[in-house]
Parts: structure tokens; sequence; C-alpha cells
């Protein structure tokens, strides 16, 4: 793991490569209390030409700043946390993943923590950044495709003014109890809506697609906006709509913008509803098919024997040939590795 | 320090007494990712009368219960943490509030932490409850009063829905950033609004109150009402409440209900406003002099020489009486100390 020690006084200290152990924290230490607290999630995939590759890690350390910022931990040059990960990754990524394991991947774990002993309520004058690398399992295919339930009526994932775009842990431990709750119930994961009008935001922690036929009959592909600060701005999101925009272009409409559960409910009462999927680091791209909203149940389509419809299937196979490098591509940053 | 560590295969463990140190956290603990934490805060007072007491801390357990639910963290017994906190007071409260310090208190502050190495966001399947004590400066008297300043427009702490409530790390961590601005502009403590019309809702991590007369002439004490789970059910909050309707009643109407910055600014407009403070465990009872909301001052009348107000200084006397025990009260709880 890597490991750099931040004073408001002093500044950041030299980032130092250790050994994966456990961290000493003071039990008044800020993280413990205020959830002065923020994490990126990235992926090192093993190609099939043997490179060792990260997906737009300069996006993830951008995001890394802006999320500490919001939550009052301190800022740094993005830059020096891509170099940080792909130092990282040069001594160990090597070492997990050797190149006998092509199409495996490790997941990146930078996290930023206020470590300050403090029990006031201010900004930590103290914080760590470390970045550790774990294996992870493919989400990306639950047998039958992922079942959404809608978020309880009483239950609000982020709201306008709040910090739904930021990577902060205040946005995931408080989503915990819906989750379990819908697990019970036979779902994998919330789609969080809001508002009055059950806008449709995310899909647990992954972004949400829906491929539709609008009611003038064009083929559209539709996802929550990000100018009200709800969401995440997701990696694959970003990816997934610039991979449409330049090579599905004409044959479906690219849409960001606010829409319903009725409008969703609507289109399939309609028969309109095309596919649906969820995009995130650690879900990559995962089919939806079934969404229940108070006591109904929507039907996704999905592809032949459940396999993914053919937008979803398309996106994947695109971002699966840059990611494991079928496909030369800048987003697929190679790393040096020794010999 | 008190710790209790817990397993969703094996419950809690059985608590234990330990030197006050640094805690041990796997770097992908729950905690640290996903603010799986919340806390309670509350005081032990030497009393005037040689006698060690805590204020109501089965108030505070039972929060800390339904706050560590929330964020999906084991749940206990409250009457078991109220054991667990008298039992460390009888240790250490003798030795670090001896008698010769009457009128003096420590800060206590419950913590639960999900202690489980593990990155897939869920419940926690390990986690700790320990209890620290610590000294906090006087907070309740800044020179000249409580200065505050609105919440910015696109900050909103807590929101219908959430767990504005509940005492979660993540209701502080995001609200760091609002409050250090604040600060720079000279001000305390943010006055948190709420919603298109602005309702006042928390002054910093403190309830808020205001004490003005009603259009009709009658004065009233009015606060934010607990209905909609956006503010915290302060134990100070709920304390004054309960001795302003047993001793102030007919003299002032005590009211719970949403009322708005608009409604503030009125009244001041009118001459009607008369006294404000904020309430809570750090900040006691806190005059308020001025409220500054986008641009104009709203300055809050005082008592001679800075002092609070009629109402303010008789909710802290009364306090004060029951927490040094001047006044023998059922909420004061006396800890056994050897002799």
């Amino acid at each position: 793991m890597i490991q750099a020690s931040w004073k408001a006084s002093t500044g950041w200290a030299t980032p130092e490569l250790k050994p994966y152990g456990p961290l000493s924290l003071m039990p008044t230490a800020s993280v413990l209390h205020y959830a002065t607290e923020c994490f990126e999630g990235l992926k090192v995939f093993r190609g099939y030409d043997g490179k060792l590759r990260v997906f737009r890690p300069d996006r993830n350390a951008a995001r890394l700043r802006m999320s500490s910022e919001r939550i009052s931990l301190p800022v740094f040059e993005p830059s020096q946390i891509e170099k940080l990960i792909i130092a990282l990754l040069s001594v160990d990524g090597t070492k997990w993943l050797p190149k006998e394991r092509a199409g495996s991947f490790l997941y990146i774990r930078p996290t930023v923590i206020g470590t300050a002993p403090q029990l006031g309520v201010g900004a930590p004058k103290e914080a760590l950044l470390y970045i550790i690398i774990t294996y992870m399992p493919r989400l990306d295919a639950p047998p039958g495709g992922m079942r959404l339930h809608t978020s309880p009526e009483d239950m609000v994932r982020a709201w306008v003014g709040g910090f739904g775009y930021a990577k902060v842990g205040a946005n995931y431990g408080p989503s915990l109890l819906a989750t379990a709750d819908a697990r019970v119930r036979g779902f994998h994961q919330i789609l969080w809506l809001y508002g009055q009008q059950g806008e449709c935001t995310e899909a647990g922690a992954s972004n949400f697609f829906v491929i539709w036929k609008r009611k003038d009959g064009k083929k559209e592909i539709i996802t929550a906006p990000l100018d009200d600060k709800l969401i995440l701005d997701g990696v694959t999101r970003r990816s997934c709509l610039e991979l449409f925009r330049e090579r599905l272009n004409g044959e479906y409409e690219i849409t960001e913008r606010k829409y319903t559960i009725d409008e969703v409910i609507e289109a399939d009462a309609e028969g309109r509803i095309l596919e649906s999927f969820a995009a995130g680091t650690a879900y990559f791209i995962c089919p939806i098919s079934q969404i229940h909203h108070r006591g109904k149940n929507i039907d996704i389509p999905m592809g032949p024997e459940a396999t993914p419809g053919e937008v979803t299937s398309k996106v994947k196979g695109w971002l699966g040939d840059i990611i494991y490098g079928r496909e030369q591509h800048k987003w697929g940053v190679i790393i040096p590795e020794k010999e």
C-alpha cells in the first residue's frame, strides 16, 4: 500500500510504499466521528496483449480531489495521485496479476481520511491518504440480470444542495439500510428516486441507464443529468455516453435529462422499454431485468437466454476491448512493468 | 476507555475497561469508507454538593441505539450503555474530576464504528463500541454572544427522508465546509435553513430557539419540530421544552412548529424579537446575538452587558442547578464513587 500523511502546519509528507497492514488511529480521530473520508474505486486489468492497464485514472484522481475538498480534507494535484497509482501498480500489478491471468483484474481503492485526534467539530488538521489493492469478485452478470427495488418513500439517498456528486463515505453508510431491506425481498440494489415526481437517479452505487422507444418512435438512451449535483459523475457513465455519441449517433438519441419512474412505468405499459443497465466501476456494465415499484414489477427485456440486450452488449464489448487491450484506446493507460 | 467488540456471527463480546490508546483498524475497515459510525456526547459534572452527576444518560443511550440502527451498525439494550457509562465514570470520574473541582465537567463520547475489513458496500459484519472521556472547553458564552450565518443557498444540512435526526458521522463531515466559510466571515456557526421557504432548523450542531412577541402580542418560545426527522432530538432541547412548559406556562407560549427565516426577519423589523439561544450538550445554553442572512444582519437583544436575556438566563440557571446538584432532580443521575 501507499501512504502519505498530511498536516495543516506542514502539508503533505513524502508518500511511502509500505506492506499492507493495520492503521493506528486515535479513538478521537475525526474520520471515526464526523465521516471526514472519501475514496475512489478503479480497476487494473491484465490485457489479452499481455499489458497491464488502468482505465482513465485521471478522472478518478480529479474526482478524489473534488471529494476531498467537499468533505474538508486536504487537496492535492490530481496528477500526483495518478502517478502514485501507477507507481504502486508497477510494483504490485505484475505480482498479483501475472501475464498468464489475461482477462483478470484487481480493484484499487485510493482513500483520504481525517486522522486528527480532535472531537471539536471542525476541518481535520491531520489526514492520511492511502492506496490499497484488493481482489473483487465479478459483479456484472448476476444470473437473470440485476433486479432493482425502488427506494422507500421515506428514504432519500441524496438531495439538491447535498453531496450526492462526491464520493464521500456519508453517501454510503446511510443507504445500507434500504439496500439490506431490498436484499431480504430478493432484489439486488435500490433504484434511488428523488423528489415528488420520483426522478430516477442511481441504481445502488452505480449510474442507471434506460433504453426505450420514445412516443415519437425514436430510440433513445437516457440517463440522469449531472447538473443538480444529485448523482455521481461516474467514469463508466461518462465513458458510455461518449462511446454512444461516437458510435451509435443517428441510431439512438443520447439524452441526459431528468426522467421519472412514472415515465418508465408508462413506457413499460406501452411496450416501449428496450433495455436497461447499471454502469459503474464495481458492477461494470450490468444488465437490469426488473424494477419493482410500490407493489408492481416492471420486467425489462434482455437478450436471448438472459444475455444483455443489444446496446448493453455493445457498450460492454467496447469497454471490455479497451480495458483488456483488444482495442488500443487513450482511455486504457498502460502500466510500465519490469520484465 | 471502555471497549466492546461485536461480530455478526457471535454478537457482542464482554466489554473491557482499557487504558486509553490508539485503535488498530484495517485500511479496508467499513467506517473509513462508508461512514458506518455514530456517536453520543454527554457530560459528567462535579456538583457543588460534592457529587458526580451525568445528565439524563438514558436519553443518550436510547439515541445511540437509534443512530446505530439507522447506520446499519448493531443494536444493544440502551440500559447496558448507561451502565457502561456509569461504570467508566465510577473509575475515572473521581480521578479526573476530584471533589475540589466543583463546577467543572468532562465530556463523554460513546462511539460505535464498523470495523469489518470489507470493501463490498454492505452492513459491516464487525463493529466496535467504545466510550472515552475528554476535557472540553466551555463554549456557552462567546464574548458578545454567538453570531450565526444562514446556510449558503446551495447547501443543505439534512433533508426529509434523510438522517438529520440521527447522530451519525454523515451529518457532520459534509457541514464542515459551510462552517469554515462562516468562521472566515467572522461568524461562529451556521443557521441551517431548509426548503424553499427557509425553515430555521439547527444552529451549528445545536438546536435553535427564538423567543419573540407574536403579532397578537403573546410572548412565545419557538423551536423547530421533530416530526419530519430533519433535526436532532437534542437532550438539552427536550429538557428546555419540558422546563419551559413546567415553569413558564402562562407567561410564554411554548411552540414546536416550522418557522422561517422570513418570519424572524419580519419580527425583527417589527421589534418583536426578545431573545434567541442555541441548546446542546457541547454549547450548553448559548445566547445568540446576531443572525446574518443574505447581506442583512438581524441583531438579537441580549441582557445588560451582553449577558443572556431573561428566558435564556432562566433556563441556563435551572439546568445548571440540576447538573451541579444545587437542585435535586431526577435528570441528574449520581455516579457512585468509592470514598
